[in-house]
């Protein structure tokens, strides 16, 4: 996942030609049911689970085990044959997932009949939560040596590590997350889903989507993306770095 | 730009209530001609810049200065009306600026006509590419008070900070520069963009779009970020900070 590439370093006032590792990053076009779809950037492993996990994040497929999946590496193409398509989710895809509402503004994400997430199903201690960022950040080799992608995890409330995906987009390493929990019918409803990432309105909604009730960062959200927390059930906390950590909605899952 | 939160903030094994602040997300729904085209989530500053910049790297509008802009900023709103339109910007926008290729695998992204870089025009001392980097920093208010948003700005090659903004999205910021200097009609060929966040292809698409020939992070690019830039005559310096740099491509315009 890593390319090598030479390079002219400069230091101390000096230029010096080397050789550096950067993160590879290539296209990969989607195909459902045979007609072309979108084309996505990605470090170009797990491309079935990112596959899969895109389309149904996006609302275009139901979750489903047994999904027809083919892949061309070195020409960057996948084909997914799927009888359970959204319509629905097709017409509004590349429009986002927002929309214009009349009178009151603007409403916020659709959800895809997903209701809120429920509340009583976990609880988690905060050390846990401290422990398997500190985790997902010693194992992430690839930002480790090229500094040029995103880490996502899935943790359980023992602070086991089940999925790690690394990705030059933050959306992409979500999106292998999501689909190879379908793909392995992983139960996500006590999970944890940790990120490198900022924590945007999009990675609440495709968080949220999976049905994950707690979302972890090191990094900060944004307003739209805690008033959508907020109305989905779903506990976000950020800033989590050097034993601190800011709680931003549904703090009772935090023991 | 920022909106007040009530956090639970935990710190040496305490939790205290407290008040904070995070970058502001809206939605922003850009109507072209009259049809609705696709919903951005942004800071809610400078969205005519913002909606103008997207139009045009995305390759559906020629730059055109006298572009009617109409913005409603509470619900979110923007109509944009303009004669050229490009039909085939249109009919590819939603699948990215990626095309599959034949036989040889996957070709590169389209450019819209606009050829490479032309190498001769400018050249910059890398001193002043490190001071312009430091001061777009230290003017990053809102990312100093929320650390949710990224950065751009625009340089001359005397180190003069032409264009500044922030963003909850890295593609936005650059977006409202490009509209920016479009509406001022800014040349931009001796330019230089700089950028707080990760060098994806798809950044380097947007500047190269603009005709900007130098582009500076203090993070990583990836290998089809330097392939792109390599190919399209852009000079893409990386990691610039703490007093080193790395150059990847067409290292003969920084002195």
């Amino acid at each position: 996942m890593e390319k090598q590439v030479s390079i002219i370093k400069y230091k101390n006032g000096k230029k010096e030609k080397k050789l550096d590792k950067v993160a590879e990053e290539v296209p990969l076009t989607i195909f459902l049911n045979g007609e072309e779809l979108i084309t996505l950037l990605c470090t170009p492993e797990y491309l079935e689970d990112l596959a899969v996990g895109f389309l149904v994040a996006e609302g275009i497929l139901v979750p489903e085990v047994n999904l027809k999946v083919q892949v061309q590496h070195e020409k960057g193409l996948i084909w997914v044959e799927a009888e359970k398509v959204s319509k629905l989710g097709k017409a509004s895809f590349g429009k986002r997932m927002v929309t214009t509402g009349c009178g009151k503004g603007t409403s916020l994400f659709q959800y895809h009949g997903r209701g809120k997430i429920a509340h009583n199903l976990m609880e988690i201690s905060i050390e846990k939560l401290f422990s398997s960022l500190k985790e997902m950040h010693a194992v992430s080799n690839l930002y480790l040596s090229t500094g040029g992608v995103h880490s996502a995890a899935l943790s359980d409330t023992e602070g086991n590590m089940l999925v790690f995906r690394e990705d030059v987009g933050r959306h992409n390493a979500a999106d292998k997350i999501l689909g190879y929990c379908i793909r392995h019918e992983l139960q996500l409803m006590d999970k944890i889903f940790l990120t490198s990432g900022r924590v945007s309105s999009e990675i609440v909604g495709k968080v949220a989507q999976m049905g994950v009730p707690v979302l972890v960062s090191r990094a900060a959200p944004t307003s739209m993306a805690i008033k959508l927390a907020e109305e989905l059930g779903l506990t976000v906390v950020g800033f989590m770095r050097g034993g601190r950590a800011n709680i931003y909605t549904h703090v009772d899952r935090i023991r």
